[in-house]
């Protein structure tokens, strides 16, 4: 493990192993690879040489933990590797030795690496992040008609529908899919500079040999060398940051709900899964934890990198050091939080009985204002107020349901008897009925959605 | 002022404006106007009602610090603002008083409100960093062929060409600009959802009420109200972070260059610009000083933002109050550095003959290394490599210029005199050829970027 | 006001005027004027200059806006200040105006400024500091014996005493306090260290002038001038950070225990306090809210102000100019929150009631720990053991209180009846008895609190 | 290795030790053998049961990977931890097992465990910080008479004394150093509170068992259960970030100084240390770079820390998670920054005569205002500064000495050579002359330092 105790705990294997020691040096043994043969193509080192050093290009033919140790000496983890690259390649031949790394510079290794490996991070997270998505989209379709307590500043205000509710959850999803996919076109680039991002060395050769690197390691050719210029990259890592944003909200609403005095929701249980053999009444909502986590750090370390923006001249003193230590943190955090919520999701207890009976307890208080709306077409606004607000001070003191004394005060009132009609009065205190608006809503929004998610209804 | 006096100081008095309280409450006025002509035009309410209404949205009709001390107690500033539109609007017309803010919520006035204001300071930077980014593409121009160190990890490197230089500071701007477009094009959009985003009250009215609005207020369209998604909003405000960060960059590059031991840059000084009266020889690089400062907060800002996300159900506690305090501090810091950066530049002091002597300084070490790849081509590798090395050593010990060594070695050796010419030997020490490879790059960015940029060269 | 809209909504107007245009200005003369004098008890200056000085150190007489603008090209806000006072006693003396600000600099004069109105702050927050951590051991003593459910990873866990968990959010208020008095007594000090700190135009008569400055503000007399040395002076704004903390603490808690479905506290309402015309049955808790909102922030404002520690050599370049800037945010958001609690507290409603039907609402469950352990006592570990679980599922399956088949089991159970009472049975489940250790735990807190806080229980 | 390559390179192996998961999974066996031994000794369990969990407390009997897997989905890796043990004893001693863990909870566990590798983490870090400060106090009593350029703003600004220079670094290590002595006296303290805090299995018991659990870890006994309090434990941290800060403020400068075109100092070389073999002028400031590193993350590892605070209850959802995971991080950097400028002071080369250079090229200027200062004493005020300002200007426009005009100007004016000997003229240009106040300053501070430091000069 890369990672310490308590971040193997809020992230997966799989992503551990993306930004993995070995992981790291087998990408900057791609990139030397890539750069030979590219050189190589180009007539600027001899192919036999080019050759040679591709097939020591391994990662478990070098000494990591060495290799750690001396690049903290000399400044640079790329520099001990091409030197040991270097003298491997010299039990081969001792003159393609003097072409390894040619005209590259240590941290054109350590940034193309960087951008191997996040690739492969990019490619697990979209992959959790389609099937959340996708989950979402299935809930939602099917509680369109699911009446459910709205909530603004942490008290109940109306009633929506749960299917809207899990709408405005996936919305962000697949706008942070689709942000990534343009994000990534520009920052999973190669870099390519050589000393001072000049490529002297290369002469007129470098642009072609970065093109031909480039396609054979399939990432973008970038307009310049990007060493002390990293916005493209850095908008990457902040898209996380909104990505953990959105997942932090997700868990943030899921664990209100699956509270045990409100028990809308609740994570699934069992195997081991959030359970206490003291309290046998606690299912600990562990996936809203570990997306909470996530969302806890993921600002700072959004913060860590933009503080590590200005990075002097021509090769940062400090700054870029920073950026790659803290590059992994984003996504470990992140890829953590979608695997705990599909988790979550996969397995998600809908209680709608306890929904309903939330409302309800409500005494229909929260059907007050659409009520007097919908009574104002009747009776005249100023009327259908006046009566509301005092039926409704009476609720509040007596208890009861605001509806029984609506229709008490209609039925025993010749004048309102004769335009009201009770059933019509109850249906206004109707959570289904209520849920209508939303569920108008809702329906156009999933369409739309599930046309950009890219696949078609289960 | 609405910030603090060293605030004031790190920004600009247009800024201040765009999100001064006035101006804040004038666009919760611009608001509830908008919505009461969309209702009447779709007949939800009387068309008088809605001219009564928007006969009073004027901001200098309402006591500022009164609302302020009230909506402390409500819990939000539109309330109180409401509560005095209704009043305001019944000295008229009782009836019309009814229709105030009809179907909407606190939430949409104030999230409109901080659209509208934004949009302003969205001109504001755009125009700052537009002139920056233009000058910058000038200067470049000019000095294609100026060498220059170029410096990592603090120490000088090699020699690049000052106008490439000016290419990298340019090319993040440029990227900026049209990430803050696209961005925009999203964040830009109208709040409309009602009590719970469900648009209850307008019944199947609602996307047409919205649709409305946001044409007249030229806002886009959201797909459902953005209450408590507040992705594509606060990708703006990380995106103007990381043009802080660009700018930091460019500030800090300037400030070291202009280093008294350094002087290579400088920036305007005169009318009491950055002097220092006890000490004549200070030039303080302010302009650097203001952008430093942006840089340096606008990582926390950020982070505020993102850490504000996780907001609860249909509306947050607490986490919506921060993002709306925090808002406008992203935007103060950027337009102050961007004002700050067009004056350094404006005018900016080059002094290429300093530029020349830091190169001579390092006795040409600097060109030890391409001057041997270039000898490589005429007498060999290995032997290139061991003349040099032993020559380098020499320089750094007993002081004097590599490039009199080299002649004085080559003369004294007949083998090599025969194949070396001391003319060409002296070029490859020469600065200006030293920039050739660099000013390829950036002349080809250079076309690149003032295409992008819009305006064709001066 | 000296901030914005959104920010003056969640701070106190006291706090804004501590920080004001006026108020930093002012404290910038009364270090000038203190200067002054010092150095004329010293015999640096004439007795008649520093009297010219001192008369005319008064702010009404300067155009602070002004001051704002010409400080902004100056690169610092005392550069004009002095000058403009230079200007103002040269109206008198022009023999005097030659010893204004003698032997000091820029940087002397703003950061004691700082200090003197951070003492303001402080002593504002002190204030409402005592009178929260009061309020809250009040009511730790009045509800010792009040059962109330605790909770873990948001799931209700345990019963506790209500008491004592007021006593846990009093007791970091009070380390705060006491560790805001002794970084006080630190950070409150002096600055003067002349243009390069080494106090080189006062000679040696540079420690006697600090030392009658510093009795004359009433501030400690620094070790040595702390231009670009931050770290006594950052721990106060850290501390402050840790206090938003604690006070977040106490907010989360309270916004989640005033939950519709929970309520088990409410913060006061009435007279425009937190409710809504629309929605009747709403109290919003603003109080939370705006202690919510402050502990959200915090965390970034004490980052910033860290971040802005690595100042260069003898005076930092935008990191000094930063933390100025910054500064202010957490006095203001803190005593926001301190102010916004206390209005919480002064009429916080407990609904006891409530308190014990949510605890009776889980059916006895949460009693099933304890009443094992006290059941092992008398049948042995394994048989009480078995015999709650069995129970324990029953009642999960089933419905009911687990006490109820408890005792049905045992009255059925001749073995267990003759050693097991109904009553001592029932006991194990009351909720009173269950809040014991706590209490007990609280008593002894709660005297060391008190003790501590240095006033006599009402 | 327990953490990420890039993290690897700028911390030590020992502080990875510290926090690696064995050692980790120790010190919650640690915990665990010493609350049975301390139940045992209050009669709570019997002697052999707590003889039998003591035996197998021992980390390598445990599968660490496979607790990390179970403690993902039980939401906390002290529950799969307790059920090994519990199974391990049983293998034993059936009845022993029943006695594991009695009446504490995961948090007591993981927190305790925490506070037990912090101490070692402490001591690391506490001797490193004596060995830097002895060092700069050695350096500082060697420099008292050395000149060198006092900087203000990134521009020459005056002379100083390089020792006043290196007492102004030592003074805040040897404040971090005491604070974090006191901060440690209460952070590292027991966490024993069970299920919510209450110790209510424990009964009366509870207190003499926390007493003798502290008394055995050798930590401090809490005055309550700090689960969701956890400002003392957070103090602890940000004062590491405080650390941070003023270590980068120490890398910032030395970096500046060690810039080839200052050069004033330098990091020690040779033997792969920060050098470069393409380009031999280059000497990388390595000690510097891992110093910056630290320095520019720390604040954000802070504010995740401050961040985490608001947690729920009795326990929180999320963010105590989060801060668990954040916490090694200050560590971690701290040591490497403390480790990396050691290795720099012990070799730190200092060029005096250069540091003479520097102050020699600005021309006497910087000298300007102290000899206005001292000709004033002799010829009257206003007659010395109209004669050094007009000097001043020929000086900058002309070039040479502003000593040699001066001596030049008042030799050929008869009034003035009268008073005025040209050999005191050009004292009051002498650097070291200059020095003198600062040296004063510095010997004062330098013998309070070392007093408080403890150990004698060397």
């Amino acid at each position: 493990m890369s990672v310490s105790i308590f971040d193997s705990f809020l992230t997966t294997s799989e992503m551990i192993a993306v930004f993995d020691d070995q992981a790291v040096v087998q990408a900057m043994l791609r990139f030397e690879q890539a750069l030979a043969e590219a050189e190589a193509a180009e007539g600027v080192i001899p192919e036999t040489a080019a050759r040679a050093i591709a097939s020591v290009c391994r990662a478990p033919l070098y000494d990591i933990p060495a290799l750690i140790v001396a690049g903290r000496r000399a400044g640079a983890l790329a520099i001990p590797l091409v030197k040991e690259l270097q003298r491997t390649v010299a039990l081969y031949s001792e003159e393609a030795a003097t072409h390894v790394h040619w005209g590259s510079t240590s941290q054109d290794v350590l940034d193309t690496a960087m951008v191997l490996v996040t690739r492969n991070a990019l490619d697990l997270i979209d992959a959790e992040l389609a099937t959340l998505t996708q989950r979402l989209l299935e809930l939602a379709r099917s509680h369109l008609d699911t009446p459910v307590l709205a909530r603004t500043l942490m008290q109940p205000a109306q009633v929506t529908s749960l299917g809207f509710k899990f709408c405005s959850w996936a919305a962000p999803l697949l706008r942070s899919r689709a942000q990534l996919q343009t994000l990534s076109s520009h920052a999973l680039q190669l870099q390519l500079g050589g000393a001072v991002g000049t490529l002297a060395v290369l002469d007129d050769k470098g642009p072609a040999v970065a093109a031909r690197m480039a396609a054979a390691l399939e990432l973008a050719t970038p307009e310049a060398a990007w060493h002390t210029q990293r916005d493209q990259w850095i908008r990457l890592g902040t898209e996380m940051a909104v990505l953990a944003g959105s997942l932090g909200k997700i868990a943030t609403d899921l664990s209100l709900m699956a509270q045990g005095e409100i028990a809308e929701l609740a994570e699934p249980s069992g195997n081991g899964r959030g359970g206490s053999s003291a309290m046998p009444h606690k299912r600990n909502p562990v996936s809203s934890m570990i997306a909470l986590a996530a969302a806890a750090r993921a600002p700072q370390q959004a913060a860590a990198l933009l503080a590590a923006m200005g990075q002097q001249h021509e090769r940062g003193l400090g700054n870029w050091q920073a950026e790659l230590a803290e590059w992994p943190a984003l996504f470990l955090g992140v890829h953590g939080a979608l695997r705990a919520l599909n988790e979550a999701f996969a397995g998600l207890q809908i209680d709608q009985e306890r929904m309903l009976r939330n409302i309800d307890a409500l005494q229909g208080l929260v059907f007050a204002e659409s009520a007097s709306i919908a009574l104002a077409t009747v009776i005249g606004r100023p009327r259908a107020h006046a009566l509301l607000e005092q039926l409704t001070r009476k609720t509040v003191a007596e208890g009861g349901q605001l509806v029984d004394l609506l229709v008490a005060a209609v039925e025993s009132d010749e004048s309102l008897h004769k335009s009201l009609d009770s059933a019509h009065l109850r249906a206004l205190f109707d959570p289904v009925i209520a849920t209508r608006p939303a569920r108008r809503l809702a329906e156009q929004q999933l369409e739309r959605m599930q046309a950009a998610q890219g696949k078609p209804p289960a």
